[in-house]
């Protein structure tokens, strides 16, 4: 292991976040917080501790090859959410540190899970930079995903509709600039369309961004107590919806769309898969909230289900009513689609769709074979032929992520939490939900369980995030021995 | 498709059931219930059914070919319930066909869930009869997943241990019987051990009996509404914790044992596997109920832990104690255990330990492969190589058990029922267990669902029960084209 290297990129990235903190120091001038020194001063030292570890990196050059990477994505998250805490701690905000660290993490991961009680109580510089986290973990995770992760190998390629040819290590460089380049620029346009739209809804340009933020990382933090049902606009809701389906969408189809200028959206079987799932979902919402008069319109049930699901499906988590309060076979919906999730190469979190429609794929395959022991087919998904060694991965990924639900749920549960909440909480930070059923509900909060099991939630929001492996290799003793 | 050959080995199949059926006949007379002439008709009904099956099927001589075997093993199971169903329907002990077929299923599956809320009103006869369900089952099962299967190729011949060379097709009938009557030996023998100790223990011979039977298919019907508990006896919780366990060995092992006259059990990493997660779960739940007062001396909170656990894992379901009033933890535990299960050619369901320590090790090995892509390891278990076809099929199988248990409790749950109820009901008949959670906890039945979700549990039965695939294919529509 290259402990410089790795030293000195974390330490860039610390660096990089203490910079962004600079951010919500302006938003308390201009609302004339006096939090705002305490601000500049978290900023200063997650800035200048960034500067420390980049110095020390650089003492000794070193290249970054797999390994190194691979622990610099796991160990970069873990550090950010550690410096990113402190806005909150030193502001006295969040005074516990374990609570700040969820927060952050939550926010880092785009996941939503809240420990605050009540959240209008907070200075608006704090929620700004909380808010902040989200767009900040969102925009990172898509230029890890397509830009960074594909030349390393890790996460198969395929997934991620990766456009480069192969890897070659001399244009590497360059080219994950270019993409990210690229990238960075859709998400920013995301972010200036959506946040003008709900300024015309009647939306400060404040608060307009921190929802924008919200919904394009599909994080679900909210500077409201009562999330989007605050504002009781079926207009902000129907933006929201978009973008929070945009969010979800694969980013390489936007990268796509744009360089070709032609939609190539429809051509794709996950996006077709994702579309249809979402559409299948509300209309079954829909019918079942009716039917069972949660609602008393059926145009009242669309509303609320179609919100819910998605926002659920691509595990943001706003929500515009109390779906703990909802019928059973609702809640068992939510639930089966934060396991789902989005699309790959989107914020969007979970398992998944391109993995789901793979392993569906499979299984038909392995069905077949029992009957027609000799035939030999290829698994394709669109023109990309699945082999063997892709399935498996895919299929191990699947089990893992159960195991960990399962083990998570059976820990939480030690501490005397009722089995929905203990699953849910689970559930809803191992996908990057936000909040789950009962106890975390979401008129509810993450405020009630003890430190232990907000650390391993805060875990589990990055395992899920970044996709299990680059935190589990952490843990393991082979993965650090040269 | 042979339709004639296939029928000609249903017909056997329902005629040997029909004359089994006699059985319970004799201890109407014995016990001078008036309900013998009924259960005779019944026995007449299915045996001439069985006949004329027989005699059509035989009209036309055909072969029976992978596929037919396929098709006999799934349907087989389907009609044994149907007409098994008849005693409970005709003798008027449980009206309604769909009850009776339920619990038929739930006999001949080795399951345990019952829908009668009292179980001592019925006439001993047919309890009897419901018991003996459990015992048939639970040979058929060991019968087709050892001396069968294997066989045909179909299941993983890895997974049972099969002492077969290869496949020789001309050797293949009396190998196949020579096994079965081995086998059908140490089924019968684990029988009267366990019935003579049981009268020991003050048991007569009906209750030993069908005790005995409930154990050693790992069904759980008894003939006490309070269950195992009704005794309040150590010594009989002993004898069948310690049976309970024998069953849910693989028979191979057994049968091993026999012939080569040595303990060959500790050199089996499954069963090695199976007995440490037993004592970890006693241990882990001794201390979990004590430490919350569950139970006031830890020696008590051994005697109940100990015996539910056994219980469940082994997918038994016999219960000494309300599981349902435990702590979070305790029951997230069994629900694990659930889902984990006894041992590959044993009479328990359940996902079996051999699946997931090969899963395990997949996922270490696809875990390393991250930052060591080019070592090649090969995975084994025990001294057998398990390559990436077996891989791929293990891992696909437990994709296609949660996949059944997701949309089985969203299909539940669309009946109003609760969470907690409905997915605790799918898993506890997918694993063929018997009792679950909440409204159908262990003093709790299955009475009040509504018809379709029964139908529904009683294919989820046999689904768990068959492992799956011998449903599954059935409604593949390119499996009955030739």
């Amino acid at each position: 292991m290259n402990f410089f290297a790795m030293t000195r990129l974390l330490g860039l990235l610390i660096a990089v976040i203490g910079a962004t903190m600079f951010l919500p120091v302006f938003w308390a001038l201009y609302f004339n917080e006096r939090v705002w020194s305490r601000l500049f001063l978290s900023s200063l030292i997650t800035l200048s501790s960034g500067g420390v570890l980049f110095a020390i990196g650089s003492l000794r050059p070193q290249k970054v090859f797999r390994k190194e990477a691979i622990a610099v994505v796991g160990l970069g998250w873990l550090l950010s959410a550690g410096f990113g805490a402190l806005p909150f701690v030193i502001s006295g905000a969040i005074p516990h540190y374990v609570d700040a660290f969820f927060e952050t993490m939550s926010g880092f991961t785009t996941t939503g899970s809240t420990i605050l009680a009540d959240i209008e109580r907070l200075p608006r510089s704090v929620l700004f930079w909380r808010s902040f986290t989200h767009w900040l973990g969102g925009m990172g995770i898509v230029v890890l995903f397509i830009a960074i992760l594909p030349f390393l190998g890790v996460g198969g390629r395929f997934l991620y509709y990766s456009e480069v040819p192969g890897l070659v290590p001399e244009t590497l460089t360059p080219r994950i600039k270019e993409t990210a380049a690229i990238l960075w620029k859709i998400y920013l346009g995301f972010t200036v369309a959506e946040t003008t739209l709900l300024m015309f809804c009647g939306l400060n340009l404040y608060e307009a961004l921190c929802h924008t933020f919200g919904t394009l990382a599909t994080g679900g933090f909210s500077t409201k107590n009562a999330s989007i049902a605050h504002f009781d606009s079926v207009f902000i809701e129907v933006i929201i919806i978009t973008f929070m389906f945009l969010a979800g969408t694969n980013f390489s189809l936007h990268f796509r769309t744009l360089r070709r200028k032609s939609l190539v959206y429809f051509k794709d079987p996950e996006w077709r898969a994702y579309s249809f799932i979402l559409l299948a979902g509300i209309l079954l919402m829909t019918i079942n909230l009716w039917l069972n008069r949660v609602y008393s319109t059926p145009l009242n049930a669309l509303r609320y289900a179609s919100f819910q699901v998605v926002s659920i499906m691509t595990t943001t988590g706003f929500s515009t009513a109390d779906f703990n309060q909802w019928t059973p076979a609702a809640k068992t919906l939510l639930v089966v689609l934060m396991f789902i999730g989005a699309c790959a190469g989107s914020t969007g979190g979970a398992i998944k769709v391109i993995r789901w429609l793979t392993m569906f794929k499979i299984a038909r395959y392995q069905l077949e074979k029992i009957y027609r022991p000799r035939t030999i087919r290829k698994l394709k998904i669109g023109n990309t032929r699945i082999d063997s060694t892709l399935q498996l991965s895919i299929l191990n990924f699947f089990f893992i992520y159960v195991l960990i639900f399962i083990l998570g749920t059976l820990i939480v549960s030690l501490f005397n939490v009722d089995l929905i909440s203990s699953a849910s909480s689970v559930a809803a930070t191992l996908n990057n939900i936000g909040p789950g059923l009962e106890k975390v509900g979401p008129i509810q909060h993450y405020a009630h369980f003890p430190y232990p099991v907000k650390v391993l939630l805060s875990l589990f929001m990055v395992m899920g995030r970044l996709e299990l492996f680059s935190i589990l290799v952490l843990v393991m003793p082979s993965f650090w021995r040269s």
